[in-house]
């Protein structure tokens, strides 16, 4: 087994926990947040930029990758982390979730999908077979399992029958995954139905997966359901193996999901916004382009000790916006990751200090969600 | 004076020298290239990245900031050097090229040009006494004074009377300029006529200024015009202070315009095509975007010690275009800068060892113009 998960302490009030993730190009610590570098870059960075703000794995998109540059001129690179420059971990997803956000572009039979690209518009099809085999061409460390993303809402019939598909997929994945050279997780599904939750978490932890991830959340639910179905969820897992929150990156959400015993998060969130404008902080998120930061000489946030907050004001980063230079998506991007990675370092702190609740409290008391 | 030149070397066969420019923020090495930071951001990169280069002095653009924030904003932030972060030498240019790049847009009397703003349509006006305020308060260490670069082909009696107002315009900014503070060149101008040039020359080398333009060239008449303008024109400065060939960053024209005589040069070239996934190499152009790198695994160039080309392949970052990834910009804006920078250094060391012919002649054998 080329990833494993050491658990070193556990929040005796919650189902927080802290740990350690061993993997191919490093050991990493948990709870952590993945940034997410969808087509071999995360978006506006360099290697050297994510490592100085303490990103540890990042995560690749396999849809993305699969249809460019395709996993074979990957290969010929000797892998995703050559030809990418990025010598630490890397998790891909299956795909799973993008070909079924294609809605009518995609049928779904129970050999696999067949899908339009959204490139070029040519046909392509994934499979567990290919999706597992694409993953191996791209050498991550971490690779996921073929599933189908539940849509929300969904009714029981289609979630008992696309969640039992989903096992028979992850079986056909275990088959032809080589787990001596990259590690393999499975992903929980279920819709927001605890019995089919708990039928998915048996069935995959059956077949003695690396990690678990658990899917299918934050897809249009109410936030207390996300949770509720967490909670329900994550004690069907072994505790000796990471958990890890599939498209999850918000403050908010990263706490919760922590107190309930989840490991590792990956979401666009914070690169996304910070193209838009949006930076995150400890009391919610600004709006850089208004006109109330025209000649506002402090910094994103005071305290910060990111590369942004210690040398550009947050006048000077509204004008690179409005004059559309991409020196403010760098320079946001840099911040927002840095702030939920630093986000994850407290909340770890505060877990092997016996302290989680306290930071929980803490943290709802300053933040205003927007 | 706060700007001042020190000569250090002829070259014997050519009018090439090697120099000190002494300025406010630091001492740099002539012949030098500027990175051009129009709107106070150098597109893409970060001032750390451009010291790492080895810049030197950056120029940036009054028209742009004066329009947008506006020099108050700047002035509040106590100069655009702690605006944008830099804390090396700036020149601004005096505005006069873009307005009058405005066309059908603007309207030029004795008193200075009326123009419509590029951004939101508003009426504005520059004159020498507003764009000698503004660079004040701009704060940079070298500035323009106003001129008229005059287009080409432009006939006699225009050329005559333009330069001649150029001259009288000089004048003013000369006088309510404040050089116990920042720097100010004078701009030659006088078009394609050498006797105007020799007119213009002569009178802003009364005004003492601390350093010389030569402008109104590279504005689309032929190479062999502009150089042969060059060298009628770079004999008439003093050779006690700094030449500036404005709007220059081929490297074909920087080392023709250094064989006769200039110290400094700008461009948005490197810059501006690096965005459009052209890179610079001592054999000439790359088209990164072509197919034929598809598989190429070398970097832009063999042998090029800059941060692009130590870590990324010509196939990662023509991935990297085809997906419209902003780190192709920032990969390729630094490997272009990185290699004008380093080819201003050669043709200095050249110019220090006694050889620069043998460089250009040398150059000219491996450089295949496109």
């Amino acid at each position: 087994m080329v990833i494993t998960y050491e658990l070193q302490k556990e929040c005796p009030h919650t189902g927080a926990r802290a740990g350690l993730l061993h993997t191919p190009h490093g050991t990493f610590q948990t709870p952590m947040f993945m940034p997410v570098g969808t087509q071999a870059t995360v978006k506006t960075m360099t290697p050297e930029e994510l490592k100085e703000m303490g990103a540890q794995l990042i995560l690749s998109n396999t849809y993305h990758l699969f249809l460019r540059p395709g996993a074979d001129l990957i290969a010929e690179a000797g892998g995703l982390h050559q030809f990418m420059n990025w010598n630490q971990a890397i998790l891909t997803d299956s795909g799973g979730f993008q070909v079924f956000s294609l809605g009518d572009m995609r049928k779904i039979t129970e050999k696999g999908v067949t899908f339009r690209s959204h490139i070029d518009g040519s046909t392509q099809f994934l499979s567990p077979e290919v999706a597992t085999q694409v993953q191996m061409k791209l050498n991550s460390d971490i690779a996921m399992a073929f599933d189908e993303c539940i849509p929300y809402p969904a009714d029981y019939d289609y979630t008992k029958a696309s969640t039992e598909r989903t096992t028979r997929w992850a079986e056909r994945c275990r088959k032809i995954h080589d787990s001596k050279i990259q590690g393999m997780f499975g992903i929980v599904q279920g819709g927001m139905y605890k019995k089919l939750r708990t039928q998915s978490a048996k069935e995959l932890v059956d077949l003695d997966f690396d990690g678990y991830s658990i899917g299918g959340l934050s897809v249009g639910e109410p936030h207390d359901m996300m949770n509720d179905i967490l909670e329900h969820t994550t004690p069907l897992l072994p505790s000796h193996k990471a958990r890890y929150l599939m498209g999850v990156g918000t403050p908010d959400c990263l706490v919760e999901g922590v107190a309930r015993g989840v490991d590792m998060f990956d979401c666009v969130y914070p690169t996304r916004v910070a193209r838009n404008g949006m930076a995150m902080t400890w009391q919610g998120r600004l709006t850089l382009r208004n006109a109330t930061f025209a000649h506002d000489w402090n910094p994103i946030e005071d305290g910060c000790q990111c590369y942004t907050c210690k040398n550009y004001s947050r006048a000077y980063i509204r004008h690179l916006y409005k004059a559309e230079e991409i020196l403010a998506f760098r320079l946001v991007t840099y911040h927002n990751l840095y702030f939920l990675l630093e986000f994850m370092r407290r909340m770890r702190t505060a877990i092997l200090e016996d302290r989680f609740p306290a930071f929980r409290e803490e943290f709802w008391a300053n933040y205003h969600k927007k």
